[in-house]
């Protein structure tokens, strides 16, 4: 039996959140009509973004772990709800027997042609990593990241108050940061850390710009996989 | 590393809302303060229902699958958030390294001193099993099930319409069962199928009767049981 493994527990709130996604994202009159899901939700890995800072211990051994007891459960195809962690998406890709879905190339089919200014809402990690301003700038948009000091610190806010189970506190500080994203001319907003739709949906004003759901794109991506593979057919 | 392994996916949606307990029972501030935890979420195990009436394939095999898969993952403890599947508890047991807490020892502490009539809704299969009814009558509770030609139809409808994501028709099923229920004079009813508390978020009306939600009683003893063993400290 093949099924889809996903490397989570980054944080298990959002990891939750990307499982509901791939449930309602699946066709299923019935229990057997849906994915088979194997979830290594093993939030002990050091912080992401403070290594990629060069501020913390290294992730690699924890997320290696995650894939090798995804290997063994026989996933067919792996999925990572964590921004962060495809800072060492390499270096996962050359331990896993499977294939892994890359979060930022399942948000950018999402982009419209048209879109001028796409803003990434991320961890400070992700953004000095550089893998979404690199894979938007390929694909001929031009990115734009908060301001480091004016604005950052709300983003870092909201990712902290939902890890910590705060998601009304969350959503004022996204709102803060999706007020001064509209002033600055933005018509898309990646939520580009799996975290943030969390705080978008305990209720938030987009104004009108497109907000991309990272965590929801690639649960759209990996069913799309699984449904295409028949793996819900045993 | 030590984890909770969850043997689920029976259905997915009821896997998920486990899930989404288990985080929300965890004291935690930060990622790291969660608790580890493999879920094994495959939904291709047959009818559990059925087979225990005699109607369909066996889902032990899959079963064991899941139990195979949490072992090799390093579980200290498992549950089952599926109640008709501890229909094979014994078996199940015999060939898991790690003890698996038994989903109705888990409801059976919440039940008042006081409590004089215990209505227990569930599958056919579940009931027709009886581990409920030798539970509460072990532990001094009279134990009711609903007629089965005049309101259990209302309990199976319940669970089809979570399986298949139509929460709001599911409710409509409940109320009807707990519409019956207050009439019959229960006083607790438990909601011994993993599929019925989404329902009941749903939107009913329980007329004061005490409902224990079985999947919520089972996330409690088993974050009693992670952390007690201190497995969110690596």
């Amino acid at each position: 039996m093949t099924c889809i493994g996903v490397l989570g527990g980054m944080g298990p709130a959002a990891t939750v959140d990307f499982m509901s996604k791939l449930v309602e994202l699946t066709p299923a009159s019935c229990d057997q009509e849906h994915l088979p899901v194997v979830v290594a939700n093993l939030p002990q890995v050091p912080d992401r973004s403070a290594a990629i800072l060069g501020r913390g211990a290294d992730p690699l051994p924890g997320l290696r772990r995650s894939v090798e007891i995804l290997n063994e459960a026989g996933a067919g195809v792996i999925a990572i709800p964590c921004n962060s962690s495809h800072h060492w998406y390499r270096e996962l890709c050359e331990l896993s027997l499977a294939p892994i879905i890359h979060i930022v190339h399942a948000c950018i089919e999402r982009i419209p042609a048209g879109a001028r200014r796409t803003m990434v809402l991320a961890t400070r990690g992700t953004l000095a990593s550089g893998f979404y301003q690199r894979e938007l700038e390929a694909h001929g948009q031009h990115c734009v990241a908060p301001d480091p000091v004016r604005d950052q610190p709300f983003v870092d806010d909201c990712i902290r108050r939902v890890k910590a189970g705060d998601r009304a506190g969350a959503a004022a500080s996204l709102q803060v940061m999706l007020d001064h994203a509209k002033a600055e001319g933005a018509d898309v907003v990646i939520l580009g850390c799996t975290e943030l739709p969390l705080a978008a949906a305990a209720g938030t004003d987009a104004h009108g710009m497109l907000l991309i759901d990272s965590s929801l794109e690639l649960a759209r991506a990996v069913v799309e996989y699984g449904l295409r593979s028949g793996w819900n057919h045993g």
